[in-house]
């Protein structure tokens, strides 16, 4: 049983946003990629559409944010993977209530008007998840 | 243009496959993953289809092989994103007239019967793409 509806987004960490935009039309042919800033998180971002998962590269501003250590710590690449929810309260409560990796439990603003939550998943799984609201934007 | 057609699978390696698969259906609620062997690779893995994407766990059994090497080089986590494509030897022949990544060229046999071909995309792009024939499987 699981509130888990769909893959919602995987997001790349990348350093240089243009250069990797150009980097994924050149070399995979994937284009039209579509931009946003999130200046909350200290990030700027592109996101594409493909086989019903949103492919979005995160460019952090900085080292001091949470994408920001990752691309420290490992470079560019994958950094997390978002399931979409049909609603974030009600899969948050269930993660409570399973008793583990309700993360910080906080709803905030994603990218491109997405509501997330993050879930503290690094430890127990080894990679970073979160939820996503409406998985169909 | 590209013959790109889906997200066909997600890997992530991970050190113990029965602990992660059990901490998967904990922690996530994803439960009903299959086990299959590849020896030539040196890997245990366990499957799952979620939203039209397979996800795949991957244990090296040491640390002489691709998989075992980002393993012990980064800890566990994401490994690869596979595209599903229609016909494996005119996608390669189409990155190859890019003039792009067309890796090793090489077919091999992949999870689960899945023919693939790994893309030498990590420079350019920060992450491991490569391709698998048959997107529905």
């Amino acid at each position: 049983m699981t509130q888990l509806t769909s893959i919602h987004h995987i997001n790349f960490v990348v350093k240089d946003l243009q250069a990797s935009v150009c980097a994924y039309e050149t070399t995979l042919g994937l284009t039209g990629f579509e931009y946003s800033e999130l200046p909350e998180r200290g990030v700027s971002t592109a996101r594409l559409r493909f086989g019903g998962v949103w492919l979005v590269l995160v460019s952090p501003h900085n080292e001091d944010s949470v994408p920001g250590r990752h691309l420290k710590k490992y470079g560019e690449g994958f950094f997390l993977l978002s399931f979409g929810v049909d609603d974030l309260e009600e899969a948050l409560s269930e993660f409570v209530e399973r008793g583990t990796i309700p993360g910080s439990g906080i709803i905030r603003q994603g990218l491109f008007e997405w509501r997330v939550a993050d879930l503290d998943t690094s430890a127990a799984l080894g990679a970073m998840f979160h939820l996503t609201e409406n998985a169909t934007d």
